[in-house]
């Protein structure tokens, strides 16, 4: 199995994950928790494949992901009640922070991989790294939280992308560039979000 | 005219009628009446073909069915408010029924000939059957109705579209299998609506 | 530079600056301005073509103007809040009929160009028009003005790309075509709401 699918298996687990806590925070039925959780982890990958025209979609060639995100929601309702209790903010902040750092990579070097121009390849990476999120907002009737509450998260991706490109560039080997980019977006993320860094 | 064809055009009928309503409901102009009303009935099968990457759209080779919602919204804003007196929510109800049904069967024998894996074309019947709904929830800035009223509607769509694929695996003939998966979806919605059941 | 590339520029350009300010006035974070400046000038040329499955995309193909957007959404959030003192609410609606106008025949020629159906075409031109505005309203969490105001907006853009195809199917040359039907457009939009003409 190849790294970047590795890194794109551990992404969908966690945008899935919180696509269940958001979907039942509003109350939604197991309907709702599947649809959330699915949207929030094949969203921003299936909006880039769709810009990119790229077929068939990797939630269509793997169905095994898509299954176990099925199975996982049948579970998810009756497991979020007791779960919540043990799960801290702390914990999904880093899982989440995580899937930003994988979801983001894969995109950018995927749209490389299509012949993207070098910024357009850069905001493919930020596409697939925060819009499951964006996506999940607005099915839950949401202002997208990663659009204004002034954390760097987008930002965040945004760096790792371009540190991936001007590694690329610069001859570094691929998985070295990959990890590492993934690994900065990660710690950027947690770094700023302890210290309680704001944008404009 | 294919049994497919026929099922679709029901289907978009009864879609854009729930749109009507729904815009009025939220006091659009007949511009909104014509965009909710086009995307409830369009908005599954196109998403459905975009993600399967079918071209042309349904309703680009066949204007007839533009025309048709266009010439109906200019008759409905004013038709609605008499009409709205008449029609009783248990007409409703029966006619999205009916929708439901035969959107999704016809989404999920698409999906299958296209060559998607079953529980793909399994979550292409769904989507097919429910997403004119949930868009038609979004453009209105409510969170789609099927997601959190507890009430089995995508659920009947899920069931139906297995019976159909299991159908086809043990070489039931295609009419059959279609008008009856369509009509046991129809059945299941109508029933668990008027026992109110329930799920979490 | 053809015609049709100095329209859609323009027309960019206007929508991007709607966007800045729909997100400054939801107090959206510097990613946010430059998501829905983003969305709000791409967005209805980015449907048209998934739905026309034409790629690649516009901004794919000129990263300039995607790179434009991000400059200027950088400056934008400080400037806004002295530009919003400057500008009169005037000003935004004679920029926005101008990205309407010109927006619309865009997107009704290329429609043309792809081998629509003449009612299609006029279909893709409006959704070229006022789909950028949709979205945006979409993702700031507000049901889209366009379909709720009751004034001639999208309907002043169907009445202009029925004026561009008539002209096409009796001859007139394209340029000429294009021109007067996109300032039609903007004529008719700066009339009917100077003089508060209003649609049921």
């Amino acid at each position: 199995m190849s790294l970047i699918k590795i890194l794109e298996i551990l992404a969908i687990l966690v945008g899935a994950f919180s696509g269940f806590i958001e979907a039942r925070s509003k109350r939604m039925d197991v309907v709702g928790v599947f649809t959330v959780a699915f949207i929030t982890a094949f969203g921003g990958g299936t909006l880039r494949d769709i810009l990119l025209d790229k077929r068939p979609l990797f939630w269509v060639t793997h169905q095994e992901y898509a299954i176990l995100i099925f199975l996982l929601a049948l579970v998810a309702v009756p497991a979020i009640r007791t779960l919540r209790k043990i799960i801290s903010e702390r914990l999904i902040v880093v899982a989440d922070a995580l899937g930003l750092g994988l979801f983001s990579i894969v995109g950018v070097s995927q749209a490389l991989e299509a012949g993207m121009p070098i910024f357009i390849a850069s905001m493919m990476g930020v596409i697939t790294g925060i819009f499951g999120g964006v996506l999940r907002d607005i099915v839950c009737n949401e202002i997208p939280m990663v659009l204004r509450d002034g954390k760097p998260y987008a930002i965040c991706s945004f760096g790792g992308c371009w540190m991936y490109l001007l590694m690329q560039k610069t001859g570094v080997p691929p998985d070295f560039s990959l990890w590492t980019s993934a690994l900065a977006i990660v710690v950027a993320r947690l770094l700023t979000w302890h210290r309680g860094v704001r944008l404009e």
